[in-house]
């Protein structure tokens, strides 16, 4: 399980306000009460981007408070030509040292590929989105072979890089195509959101989505961090993913 | 013409560097020096992101030292679900004040309309970009109408939002695709990277995409704020901007 740090000045309990930097006293605690059901956490840039400045403070400290032993994802779906690529992500690996980012592919091999040239880092290329919108373009078939656009992501992707370097992002909110996506990226791990909040089965991506290996990481964001507004609210977030991650210790005994 | 921010610690001359701010002091230097000839600046985020809060901090200056009747750009290609777009949209329309954000359109429409909810604020959306990746996916053709992914992109979003709302990224380094896109998009701005250090041609880009309101934003970066690596930069870079501008006077001249 990953756990999403969207972490929203306006919906945190109230009493963090009054601290020094009640963004990351949010995270601290969330982290201390879920860390040992979490496999990955994916602070969600924009949250932190739209605080200016003393928002990067805040994820900068987070980072550093995540036990080294968890995979962290920096969700921040960047992607432009090579050179500026290049920035991107060295703002996420060397300035900041996250294990991973997720890509937009609109700009193709020359905008993904200088992510790749870190060691031990990984990309989470945008493949079928959990949203609504995905079904704008990503859908779109190619009249060449009758493949969705989402599947030239995958398969051309895929040339780029190792399944030790490369996910992709697969929306809950489609189990059909979870299927299909296994079929033609067999290897690959998924980052799955739109469990919870979004409506997404935690079973049928299970059923879907599952490999040899388990290669699926399942997000849950606001499902986890807000289900208490109160004083306890950690200890709640605790409980929470405790039962989600028993719940997939459960399909992942039953679907491998 | 749009002047492109992308200052880089490695390559401005090395006596700012003793300065306190040197990512500032060179843009501040370089405004100085452009803004008679200049309708735009365009900071490419990645470059002050990569350098971290600081970063952050000199981007906040730059923005805060153009000239008010000088239009702003931040370019930074985001886009996200719904509530996240949102917060990117916070972070470059209220927390920085642009007048316009670069948008990546993979993720489709309820991506992109959280930035249009701005009252005075542009989308300059992705259509066919400058690299040579853009013909990995931007080129599929959609085998219901025989159209590429970037028509598409254009035409579904000129539905979300009006023509003093939208623009769109057209890259000069492919003038056969200027002259299409100005057909399905008549009265849209386009944003023209790719002139310069990437190749395109400024007279191929004018004839086939100036409209009757001019309707091109021509970004220069490399090509004018690197001219000299000398104490003498501004002035170069600002005989380079003029050198550009009365270029693009007489090609103004000549296509409409």
């Amino acid at each position: 399980m990953c756990v999403g740090l969207d972490t929203d000045l306006d919906k945190i309990p109230r009493h963090l306000l009054d601290s020094e930097d009640p963004v990351f006293e949010f995270n601290r605690q969330i982290i201390d009460a879920t860390h040992e059901y979490a496999v990955a956490y994916k602070p969600n840039i924009a949250f932190y981007e739209a605080l200016g400045p003393r928002g990067w403070e805040s994820l900068a400290k987070t980072l550093e408070y995540i036990p080294k032993n968890i995979f962290t994802i920096a969700d921040a779906k960047r992607g432009d030509i090579g050179n500026t690529s290049k920035l991107y992500a060295k703002a996420f690996f060397e300035t900041m040292d996250f294990d991973s980012i997720t890509v937009a592919p609109y700009m193709g091999e020359d905008s993904v590929k200088p992510f790749l040239e870190f060691d031990n880092k990984w990309v989470i290329l945008l493949a079928h989105t959990s949203n609504v919108g995905s079904a704008d373009f990503q859908l779109i078939i190619d009249e060449r072979d009758h493949r969705p656009l989402y599947e030239h992501v995958i398969i051309k992707s895929r040339e780029w890089a190792t399944t030790d370097q490369l996910m992709f992002v697969v929306g809950a909110t489609r189990a059909d195509k979870v299927e299909r996506i296994r079929e033609i990226a067999p290897e690959n791990f998924f980052l799955v959101p739109g469990v919870g909040a979004q409506g997404g089965s935690l079973e049928e991506v299970s059923k879907y989505g599952l490999n040899s290996e388990c290669g699926l990481l399942v997000n849950s964001s606001r499902g986890i961090i807000y289900v208490s507004q109160h004083e306890n609210f950690a200890k709640e977030a605790s409980k929470e993913a405790a039962k989600i991650q028993q719940e997939m210790a459960r399909l992942l005994d039953q679907y491998t």
